[in-house]
Protein backbone atom coordinates (compact mmCIF):
# COMPACT_ATOMS: atom_id res chain seq x y z
CA UNK A 1 0.00 0.00 0.00
CA UNK A 2 1.28 3.55 -1.30
CA UNK A 3 0.40 6.52 0.65
CA UNK A 4 -0.14 9.72 -1.69
CA UNK A 5 0.66 13.03 -0.73
CA UNK A 6 0.06 16.08 -2.81
CA UNK A 7 2.53 18.58 -3.54
CA UNK A 8 1.93 22.27 -2.86
CA UNK A 9 4.46 23.31 -5.62
CA UNK A 10 5.75 26.95 -4.38
CA UNK A 11 6.88 29.65 -6.74
CA UNK A 12 9.69 30.02 -5.15
CA UNK A 13 10.92 26.14 -5.64
CA UNK A 14 11.13 26.76 -9.07
CA UNK A 15 14.86 27.85 -10.24
CA UNK A 16 16.29 29.84 -13.10
CA UNK A 17 15.64 27.02 -15.62
CA UNK A 18 11.84 27.37 -14.68
CA UNK A 19 12.20 24.22 -12.98
CA UNK A 20 11.64 22.94 -9.33
CA UNK A 21 15.52 22.55 -8.21
CA UNK A 22 16.61 19.59 -7.21
CA UNK A 23 17.35 20.01 -3.77
CA UNK A 24 13.47 20.63 -3.32
CA UNK A 25 12.71 17.35 -3.95
CA UNK A 26 14.06 16.49 -0.48
CA UNK A 27 11.36 18.32 0.88
CA UNK A 28 9.12 17.11 -0.93
CA UNK A 29 10.02 13.71 0.04
CA UNK A 30 10.11 14.80 3.78
CA UNK A 31 6.26 16.22 3.84
CA UNK A 32 5.14 13.17 2.80
CA UNK A 33 6.66 11.16 5.52
CA UNK A 34 5.63 13.67 7.77
CA UNK A 35 1.86 13.50 6.36
CA UNK A 36 1.99 9.61 6.03
CA UNK A 37 3.13 9.01 9.61
CA UNK A 38 -0.05 11.76 10.61
CA UNK A 39 -2.64 10.75 8.30
CA UNK A 40 -1.75 7.51 11.23
CA UNK A 41 -2.36 9.22 13.97
CA UNK A 42 0.98 10.45 14.97
CA UNK A 43 1.85 14.18 14.20
CA UNK A 44 4.88 15.29 14.38
CA UNK A 45 4.56 17.45 17.46
CA UNK A 46 4.08 13.66 19.46
CA UNK A 47 7.09 12.58 17.89
CA UNK A 48 9.33 15.59 19.12
CA UNK A 49 7.38 15.38 22.74
CA UNK A 50 8.45 12.25 23.15
CA UNK A 51 12.38 13.39 22.62
CA UNK A 52 12.61 11.29 19.43
CA UNK A 53 13.97 12.32 16.35
CA UNK A 54 14.43 10.57 13.12
CA UNK A 55 17.23 11.89 10.83
CA UNK A 56 18.49 11.17 7.61
CA UNK A 57 20.99 8.62 6.96
CA UNK A 58 21.01 7.97 3.06
CA UNK A 59 19.20 9.44 0.50
CA UNK A 60 19.18 8.92 -3.36
CA UNK A 61 17.35 10.01 -5.82
CA UNK A 62 17.16 9.66 -9.62
CA UNK A 63 15.44 12.39 -11.87
CA UNK A 64 13.72 11.78 -14.75
CA UNK A 65 11.98 14.87 -16.11
CA UNK A 66 11.43 18.26 -15.07
CA UNK A 67 8.50 19.46 -12.96
CA UNK A 68 7.37 22.60 -13.84
CA UNK A 69 5.53 25.45 -11.97
CA UNK A 70 1.92 25.22 -11.96
CA UNK A 71 2.48 21.16 -12.59
CA UNK A 72 0.36 19.56 -10.23
CA UNK A 73 2.08 16.20 -8.63
CA UNK A 74 2.21 13.89 -6.30
CA UNK A 75 4.75 11.92 -3.98
CA UNK A 76 3.95 7.79 -3.45
CA UNK A 77 5.98 6.70 -0.36
CA UNK A 78 5.94 3.65 1.05
CA UNK A 79 7.94 1.65 3.91
CA UNK A 80 11.04 -0.47 1.82
CA UNK A 81 11.39 -1.74 5.83
CA UNK A 82 10.67 -1.04 9.36
CA UNK A 83 13.53 -2.28 11.54
CA UNK A 84 13.57 -1.69 15.59
CA UNK A 85 15.45 1.60 15.21
CA UNK A 86 15.50 2.28 11.67
CA UNK A 87 13.19 2.82 8.34
CA UNK A 88 13.45 2.89 4.60
CA UNK A 89 11.03 4.93 2.17
CA UNK A 90 10.33 4.55 -1.09
CA UNK A 91 9.39 7.01 -3.18
CA UNK A 92 8.45 8.10 -6.46
CA UNK A 93 7.02 11.48 -7.72
CA UNK A 94 4.38 11.49 -10.27
CA UNK A 95 2.39 14.05 -12.02
CA UNK A 96 -1.18 14.21 -12.92
CA UNK A 97 -0.95 12.04 -16.05
CA UNK A 98 0.98 9.55 -14.12
CA UNK A 99 4.29 10.55 -15.84
CA UNK A 100 7.50 9.16 -13.19
CA UNK A 101 8.96 12.16 -12.51
CA UNK A 102 11.92 11.05 -9.86
CA UNK A 103 12.29 7.55 -8.07
CA UNK A 104 14.43 7.47 -4.62
CA UNK A 105 14.86 6.65 -1.46
CA UNK A 106 15.84 7.74 2.35
CA UNK A 107 17.06 6.20 5.44
CA UNK A 108 15.73 6.92 8.61
CA UNK A 109 17.58 6.26 12.13
CA UNK A 110 15.46 6.92 15.07
CA UNK A 111 17.22 8.90 17.79
CA UNK A 112 16.95 10.61 21.55
CA UNK A 113 17.46 14.11 20.77
CA UNK A 114 19.19 14.47 23.89
CA UNK A 115 21.37 11.68 24.05
CA UNK A 116 21.52 11.43 20.67
CA UNK A 117 21.52 7.66 20.88
CA UNK A 118 19.75 5.11 19.07
CA UNK A 119 16.22 4.63 20.63
CA UNK A 120 13.81 2.15 19.21
CA UNK A 121 10.86 3.25 17.37
CA UNK A 122 7.78 3.29 18.99
CA UNK A 123 5.14 0.79 18.42
CA UNK A 124 2.34 2.83 17.48
CA UNK A 125 4.74 4.79 14.06
CA UNK A 126 6.34 1.01 13.59
CA UNK A 127 2.59 0.02 12.74
CA UNK A 128 1.60 2.92 10.75
CA UNK A 129 4.88 2.25 8.54
CA UNK A 130 4.74 -1.31 8.33
CA UNK A 131 0.64 -0.57 7.00
CA UNK A 132 2.61 1.60 4.02
CA UNK A 133 4.95 -1.46 3.26
CA UNK A 134 5.64 -1.92 -0.24
CA UNK B 1 43.01 16.61 -7.58
CA UNK B 2 39.83 17.73 -5.09
CA UNK B 3 38.74 21.48 -4.97
CA UNK B 4 38.05 22.95 -1.87
CA UNK B 5 35.09 24.76 -1.66
CA UNK B 6 34.22 26.70 1.99
CA UNK B 7 30.84 26.89 3.00
CA UNK B 8 29.12 29.74 4.00
CA UNK B 9 26.06 28.62 6.19
CA UNK B 10 23.19 30.54 6.89
CA UNK B 11 21.16 30.93 9.81
CA UNK B 12 18.48 29.85 7.49
CA UNK B 13 19.88 26.68 6.87
CA UNK B 14 19.36 25.51 10.63
CA UNK B 15 16.62 23.28 11.46
CA UNK B 16 14.07 23.09 14.26
CA UNK B 17 16.47 20.30 15.29
CA UNK B 18 19.42 22.99 15.48
CA UNK B 19 21.44 21.40 12.80
CA UNK B 20 21.55 22.06 8.85
CA UNK B 21 18.60 20.74 7.03
CA UNK B 22 19.25 17.79 4.76
CA UNK B 23 18.29 19.64 2.06
CA UNK B 24 20.72 22.22 2.10
CA UNK B 25 23.51 19.57 1.33
CA UNK B 26 22.54 19.58 -2.07
CA UNK B 27 22.76 23.47 -2.26
CA UNK B 28 26.19 23.02 -0.74
CA UNK B 29 27.16 20.26 -3.40
CA UNK B 30 25.76 22.78 -6.17
CA UNK B 31 27.69 25.82 -4.71
CA UNK B 32 30.68 23.65 -4.77
CA UNK B 33 30.73 22.49 -8.35
CA UNK B 34 29.55 25.86 -9.59
CA UNK B 35 33.09 27.05 -8.32
CA UNK B 36 35.27 24.83 -9.33
CA UNK B 37 34.15 25.17 -12.76
CA UNK B 38 34.00 29.05 -12.34
CA UNK B 39 37.76 28.93 -10.53
CA UNK B 40 38.91 27.32 -13.49
CA UNK B 41 37.99 30.47 -16.12
CA UNK B 42 34.36 29.10 -16.55
CA UNK B 43 31.60 31.00 -14.93
CA UNK B 44 28.17 30.18 -14.47
CA UNK B 45 26.50 32.93 -17.18
CA UNK B 46 29.04 31.49 -20.09
CA UNK B 47 27.53 28.48 -19.74
CA UNK B 48 23.85 30.27 -19.57
CA UNK B 49 25.08 32.12 -22.46
CA UNK B 50 25.99 29.52 -24.54
CA UNK B 51 22.51 27.71 -23.95
CA UNK B 52 23.38 24.69 -21.94
CA UNK B 53 21.92 23.24 -18.64
CA UNK B 54 23.59 20.60 -16.10
CA UNK B 55 20.22 19.19 -14.68
CA UNK B 56 20.88 16.46 -12.32
CA UNK B 57 20.35 12.95 -13.23
CA UNK B 58 20.77 11.38 -9.78
CA UNK B 59 22.49 12.28 -6.44
CA UNK B 60 23.35 10.20 -3.53
CA UNK B 61 24.29 11.04 0.21
CA UNK B 62 25.48 9.51 3.18
CA UNK B 63 25.12 11.66 6.00
CA UNK B 64 27.62 10.90 8.97
CA UNK B 65 27.40 13.48 11.60
CA UNK B 66 25.17 16.78 11.60
CA UNK B 67 26.09 20.22 11.21
CA UNK B 68 25.52 22.88 13.63
CA UNK B 69 25.23 26.72 13.17
CA UNK B 70 28.60 28.13 13.34
CA UNK B 71 30.70 25.06 12.33
CA UNK B 72 33.09 25.75 9.78
CA UNK B 73 32.63 23.15 6.57
CA UNK B 74 34.29 22.53 3.32
CA UNK B 75 33.08 20.77 0.53
CA UNK B 76 35.35 18.92 -1.17
CA UNK B 77 34.53 17.66 -4.66
CA UNK B 78 36.35 15.91 -7.63
CA UNK B 79 35.00 14.80 -10.62
CA UNK B 80 34.51 10.10 -10.68
CA UNK B 81 34.23 10.60 -14.24
CA UNK B 82 33.85 12.87 -17.43
CA UNK B 83 32.39 11.74 -20.34
CA UNK B 84 31.01 13.07 -23.63
CA UNK B 85 27.81 14.22 -22.53
CA UNK B 86 27.81 13.61 -18.68
CA UNK B 87 30.11 13.59 -15.52
CA UNK B 88 30.21 12.20 -12.47
CA UNK B 89 30.81 14.28 -9.37
CA UNK B 90 32.14 12.91 -5.82
CA UNK B 91 31.64 15.09 -2.74
CA UNK B 92 32.92 14.84 0.73
CA UNK B 93 31.83 17.56 3.33
CA UNK B 94 34.07 18.29 6.14
CA UNK B 95 34.60 19.94 8.99
CA UNK B 96 37.54 22.59 10.33
CA UNK B 97 39.40 19.30 12.09
CA UNK B 98 38.84 17.08 9.68
CA UNK B 99 35.85 15.47 10.77
CA UNK B 100 33.74 13.72 8.18
CA UNK B 101 29.79 14.87 7.81
CA UNK B 102 28.91 13.62 4.40
CA UNK B 103 29.90 11.96 0.86
CA UNK B 104 27.81 11.56 -1.75
CA UNK B 105 27.42 11.78 -5.44
CA UNK B 106 25.34 13.57 -8.66
CA UNK B 107 25.75 13.08 -11.90
CA UNK B 108 24.70 15.81 -14.62
CA UNK B 109 23.86 15.47 -18.30
CA UNK B 110 24.41 18.26 -20.39
CA UNK B 111 21.99 19.81 -22.39
CA UNK B 112 20.90 21.90 -25.05
CA UNK B 113 17.95 24.67 -23.16
CA UNK B 114 15.82 24.90 -25.75
CA UNK B 115 15.85 21.44 -27.39
CA UNK B 116 16.37 19.67 -24.34
CA UNK B 117 18.64 17.26 -26.41
CA UNK B 118 21.92 16.22 -24.78
CA UNK B 119 25.09 17.95 -25.99
CA UNK B 120 28.67 17.56 -26.14
CA UNK B 121 30.36 19.33 -22.85
CA UNK B 122 32.59 22.01 -24.34
CA UNK B 123 36.36 20.54 -24.48
CA UNK B 124 37.51 24.17 -21.97
CA UNK B 125 34.82 22.84 -19.51
CA UNK B 126 36.04 19.09 -20.04
CA UNK B 127 39.59 19.90 -19.41
CA UNK B 128 38.34 21.86 -15.66
CA UNK B 129 36.65 18.85 -15.06
CA UNK B 130 39.25 16.25 -15.55
CA UNK B 131 42.05 18.97 -14.04
CA UNK B 132 40.17 17.66 -10.62
CA UNK B 133 39.36 13.72 -11.71
CA UNK B 134 39.86 11.90 -8.21
CA UNK C 1 -13.33 41.62 -0.29
CA UNK C 2 -11.10 39.18 0.59
CA UNK C 3 -9.09 36.65 -0.84
CA UNK C 4 -8.01 33.47 1.81
CA UNK C 5 -5.48 31.40 1.11
CA UNK C 6 -4.66 28.59 3.40
CA UNK C 7 -0.91 28.00 3.67
CA UNK C 8 0.44 24.62 3.39
CA UNK C 9 3.43 25.07 6.26
CA UNK C 10 6.43 22.88 5.51
CA UNK C 11 8.89 21.39 7.97
CA UNK C 12 11.66 23.47 6.33
CA UNK C 13 10.05 26.70 6.56
CA UNK C 14 10.42 26.36 10.60
CA UNK C 15 13.66 27.50 12.03
CA UNK C 16 15.95 27.37 14.95
CA UNK C 17 13.45 28.16 17.25
CA UNK C 18 10.77 26.37 16.40
CA UNK C 19 8.80 28.77 14.64
CA UNK C 20 8.30 29.79 11.47
CA UNK C 21 11.04 31.55 9.54
CA UNK C 22 10.95 35.37 9.33
CA UNK C 23 11.78 35.26 5.53
CA UNK C 24 8.88 32.96 4.85
CA UNK C 25 5.82 35.38 5.02
CA UNK C 26 7.10 36.76 2.24
CA UNK C 27 6.70 33.73 0.50
CA UNK C 28 3.46 33.23 2.04
CA UNK C 29 2.50 36.72 0.55
CA UNK C 30 3.38 35.99 -2.84
CA UNK C 31 1.56 32.28 -2.99
CA UNK C 32 -1.15 34.26 -2.03
CA UNK C 33 -1.27 36.71 -4.53
CA UNK C 34 -0.60 34.48 -7.09
CA UNK C 35 -3.33 32.71 -6.29
CA UNK C 36 -6.06 35.18 -6.04
CA UNK C 37 -5.15 36.21 -9.54
CA UNK C 38 -5.47 32.60 -10.81
CA UNK C 39 -8.65 32.11 -9.21
CA UNK C 40 -9.94 34.20 -11.19
CA UNK C 41 -8.85 32.58 -14.20
CA UNK C 42 -5.07 34.22 -14.71
CA UNK C 43 -2.60 31.66 -13.91
CA UNK C 44 0.70 32.52 -13.45
CA UNK C 45 1.85 30.72 -16.72
CA UNK C 46 -0.36 33.02 -18.70
CA UNK C 47 0.75 36.13 -17.19
CA UNK C 48 4.76 34.90 -18.20
CA UNK C 49 3.20 33.77 -21.74
CA UNK C 50 2.61 37.58 -22.29
CA UNK C 51 6.77 38.56 -21.94
CA UNK C 52 5.20 40.51 -18.52
CA UNK C 53 6.61 40.32 -15.02
CA UNK C 54 5.32 42.09 -11.84
CA UNK C 55 8.42 42.82 -9.58
CA UNK C 56 8.10 44.13 -5.63
CA UNK C 57 8.77 47.44 -4.85
CA UNK C 58 8.02 47.62 -1.66
CA UNK C 59 7.62 45.06 1.10
CA UNK C 60 6.04 45.79 4.33
CA UNK C 61 5.23 43.38 7.44
CA UNK C 62 4.38 43.45 10.89
CA UNK C 63 5.36 40.46 13.46
CA UNK C 64 2.46 39.92 15.90
CA UNK C 65 3.10 36.32 17.01
CA UNK C 66 5.01 33.02 15.45
CA UNK C 67 3.47 30.55 14.04
CA UNK C 68 4.57 27.09 14.98
CA UNK C 69 4.88 23.42 13.29
CA UNK C 70 1.56 22.07 12.50
CA UNK C 71 -0.81 25.26 13.20
CA UNK C 72 -3.17 25.94 10.39
CA UNK C 73 -2.80 29.53 9.10
CA UNK C 74 -4.56 31.56 6.08
CA UNK C 75 -3.29 34.27 4.65
CA UNK C 76 -6.39 36.95 3.85
CA UNK C 77 -5.29 39.36 0.54
CA UNK C 78 -7.10 42.67 -0.62
CA UNK C 79 -6.05 45.10 -2.82
CA UNK C 80 -5.20 48.59 -1.02
CA UNK C 81 -5.18 50.31 -5.08
CA UNK C 82 -4.70 49.13 -8.83
CA UNK C 83 -3.34 51.74 -10.67
CA UNK C 84 -2.35 51.83 -14.70
CA UNK C 85 1.15 50.34 -13.69
CA UNK C 86 1.10 49.28 -10.11
CA UNK C 87 -0.80 47.03 -7.75
CA UNK C 88 -0.53 47.50 -3.55
CA UNK C 89 -1.89 44.29 -2.04
CA UNK C 90 -2.25 43.97 1.75
CA UNK C 91 -2.28 41.00 3.89
CA UNK C 92 -3.26 39.25 7.27
CA UNK C 93 -1.87 36.18 8.39
CA UNK C 94 -4.52 34.69 10.40
CA UNK C 95 -4.78 31.55 12.82
CA UNK C 96 -7.08 29.43 12.33
CA UNK C 97 -8.77 30.46 15.73
CA UNK C 98 -9.13 34.45 14.40
CA UNK C 99 -5.82 35.40 15.95
CA UNK C 100 -3.63 37.67 14.27
CA UNK C 101 -0.36 36.62 13.18
CA UNK C 102 1.48 39.04 10.69
CA UNK C 103 -0.32 42.25 8.92
CA UNK C 104 1.23 43.51 6.05
CA UNK C 105 1.48 44.98 2.38
CA UNK C 106 3.45 44.86 -0.60
CA UNK C 107 3.43 47.31 -3.99
CA UNK C 108 4.36 45.70 -7.62
CA UNK C 109 5.08 47.30 -10.79
CA UNK C 110 3.88 45.33 -14.02
CA UNK C 111 6.61 45.34 -16.01
CA UNK C 112 8.05 44.07 -19.97
CA UNK C 113 9.98 41.51 -19.20
CA UNK C 114 12.51 41.84 -22.21
CA UNK C 115 12.67 45.24 -21.95
CA UNK C 116 12.47 46.03 -18.12
CA UNK C 117 9.82 48.86 -18.89
CA UNK C 118 6.83 49.71 -17.31
CA UNK C 119 3.35 48.04 -19.31
CA UNK C 120 0.16 48.94 -18.54
CA UNK C 121 -2.01 46.28 -16.30
CA UNK C 122 -4.31 43.85 -18.78
CA UNK C 123 -7.60 44.40 -18.44
CA UNK C 124 -8.61 41.27 -16.79
CA UNK C 125 -6.01 41.14 -14.25
CA UNK C 126 -7.19 44.45 -13.71
CA UNK C 127 -10.55 43.37 -13.02
CA UNK C 128 -9.57 40.33 -10.94
CA UNK C 129 -7.28 42.74 -8.60
CA UNK C 130 -10.29 45.50 -8.37
CA UNK C 131 -12.83 42.83 -7.02
CA UNK C 132 -10.59 42.01 -4.07
CA UNK C 133 -10.16 45.64 -3.07
CA UNK C 134 -10.69 46.70 0.38
CA UNK D 1 29.64 53.69 11.48
CA UNK D 2 28.11 51.34 9.02
CA UNK D 3 28.98 47.37 9.18
CA UNK D 4 29.76 45.88 5.60
CA UNK D 5 28.76 42.21 5.31
CA UNK D 6 29.57 40.49 1.68
CA UNK D 7 26.80 38.33 0.53
CA UNK D 8 27.99 34.95 -0.55
CA UNK D 9 24.52 34.50 -3.23
CA UNK D 10 23.63 31.07 -4.32
CA UNK D 11 22.68 30.20 -7.41
CA UNK D 12 19.22 28.63 -5.66
CA UNK D 13 18.54 32.54 -4.66
CA UNK D 14 17.45 33.15 -7.76
CA UNK D 15 14.15 32.81 -8.95
CA UNK D 16 12.45 32.23 -12.73
CA UNK D 17 13.12 35.57 -13.51
CA UNK D 18 16.58 34.91 -13.26
CA UNK D 19 17.10 37.29 -10.09
CA UNK D 20 17.60 37.45 -6.67
CA UNK D 21 14.08 36.66 -5.16
CA UNK D 22 12.59 39.35 -2.96
CA UNK D 23 12.49 37.01 0.35
CA UNK D 24 16.01 36.25 -0.25
CA UNK D 25 16.61 40.22 1.21
CA UNK D 26 15.47 39.31 4.47
CA UNK D 27 18.10 36.37 4.98
CA UNK D 28 20.80 38.49 3.67
CA UNK D 29 19.83 41.40 6.14
CA UNK D 30 19.74 38.84 9.15
CA UNK D 31 23.22 37.35 8.02
CA UNK D 32 24.84 40.99 7.88
CA UNK D 33 23.37 41.66 11.42
CA UNK D 34 24.75 38.00 12.93
CA UNK D 35 27.53 39.01 11.35
CA UNK D 36 27.62 42.36 12.71
CA UNK D 37 27.31 41.22 16.43
CA UNK D 38 29.71 38.31 16.12
CA UNK D 39 32.50 40.54 14.79
CA UNK D 40 32.05 42.46 18.10
CA UNK D 41 32.62 39.42 20.12
CA UNK D 42 29.38 38.03 20.50
CA UNK D 43 28.55 35.13 18.19
CA UNK D 44 25.47 33.79 17.95
CA UNK D 45 25.78 30.56 20.30
CA UNK D 46 26.42 32.80 22.92
CA UNK D 47 22.87 34.65 22.75
CA UNK D 48 21.45 31.47 22.61
CA UNK D 49 23.32 29.48 25.64
CA UNK D 50 22.13 32.68 27.48
CA UNK D 51 18.38 31.80 26.47
CA UNK D 52 18.00 35.36 24.43
CA UNK D 53 16.22 35.51 21.66
CA UNK D 54 15.70 38.23 18.85
CA UNK D 55 12.42 37.84 16.98
CA UNK D 56 11.48 40.30 14.23
CA UNK D 57 8.72 42.67 14.66
CA UNK D 58 8.78 44.61 12.03
CA UNK D 59 10.23 44.60 8.83
CA UNK D 60 10.32 47.20 5.27
CA UNK D 61 11.93 47.12 2.06
CA UNK D 62 12.09 49.44 -0.76
CA UNK D 63 13.50 47.46 -4.35
CA UNK D 64 15.53 49.47 -6.02
CA UNK D 65 16.78 47.26 -8.83
CA UNK D 66 17.56 43.33 -9.07
CA UNK D 67 20.46 41.54 -8.62
CA UNK D 68 21.69 38.69 -10.83
CA UNK D 69 23.61 35.73 -10.01
CA UNK D 70 27.07 35.99 -10.25
CA UNK D 71 27.04 39.93 -9.30
CA UNK D 72 28.84 40.42 -5.86
CA UNK D 73 26.86 42.41 -3.64
CA UNK D 74 27.06 44.24 -0.25
CA UNK D 75 24.87 44.84 2.79
CA UNK D 76 25.53 47.88 4.93
CA UNK D 77 23.70 47.71 8.20
CA UNK D 78 23.48 50.19 10.66
CA UNK D 79 21.54 50.76 13.76
CA UNK D 80 19.03 53.73 13.91
CA UNK D 81 18.76 53.02 17.79
CA UNK D 82 19.38 50.95 20.46
CA UNK D 83 16.40 50.84 23.12
CA UNK D 84 16.73 49.05 26.60
CA UNK D 85 14.72 46.08 24.85
CA UNK D 86 14.74 46.76 20.96
CA UNK D 87 16.99 47.68 18.65
CA UNK D 88 15.96 48.95 14.69
CA UNK D 89 18.89 47.96 12.31
CA UNK D 90 18.94 49.94 8.93
CA UNK D 91 20.12 48.12 5.63
CA UNK D 92 21.52 49.26 1.92
CA UNK D 93 22.04 46.74 -0.61
CA UNK D 94 25.05 47.79 -2.45
CA UNK D 95 26.76 46.29 -5.54
CA UNK D 96 30.22 46.44 -6.34
CA UNK D 97 30.06 49.68 -8.21
CA UNK D 98 28.31 51.58 -5.64
CA UNK D 99 24.47 50.96 -7.38
CA UNK D 100 21.61 51.07 -4.34
CA UNK D 101 20.11 47.52 -4.87
CA UNK D 102 17.48 47.81 -1.90
CA UNK D 103 16.89 49.52 0.82
CA UNK D 104 15.32 49.19 4.71
CA UNK D 105 15.50 48.26 7.84
CA UNK D 106 14.27 46.06 10.47
CA UNK D 107 12.85 45.90 14.14
CA UNK D 108 14.06 43.48 17.17
CA UNK D 109 12.74 42.51 20.62
CA UNK D 110 14.90 40.65 23.06
CA UNK D 111 12.97 38.19 24.86
CA UNK D 112 13.26 35.27 27.17
CA UNK D 113 13.40 32.09 24.94
CA UNK D 114 11.34 29.92 27.76
CA UNK D 115 8.98 32.69 29.31
CA UNK D 116 9.06 34.87 26.02
CA UNK D 117 8.58 38.12 28.10
CA UNK D 118 11.34 40.83 27.46
CA UNK D 119 14.50 41.19 28.51
CA UNK D 120 16.72 43.99 28.48
CA UNK D 121 19.52 43.45 25.97
CA UNK D 122 22.94 42.91 27.68
CA UNK D 123 24.72 45.77 27.67
CA UNK D 124 27.95 43.61 26.00
CA UNK D 125 25.50 43.42 23.24
CA UNK D 126 24.13 47.20 23.66
CA UNK D 127 27.87 48.33 22.73
CA UNK D 128 28.30 46.48 19.88
CA UNK D 129 25.21 47.56 18.89
CA UNK D 130 25.92 51.32 19.81
CA UNK D 131 28.96 51.02 18.17
CA UNK D 132 27.22 50.91 14.42
CA UNK D 133 24.75 53.41 14.80
CA UNK D 134 24.40 56.05 11.97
Amino acid sequence: MKYTYKVPIRYFDVDKMGIVHNSMYQIYFEEARIDLVRSGGYPYSTIENEGLIFPLSEVNMHYKSPIKYGEVIFVEVSTAYVKNYSVKFNYSIIKEDGDDVCNGYTIHAMLDYKSQEFREIPDPIKEILKKYSA
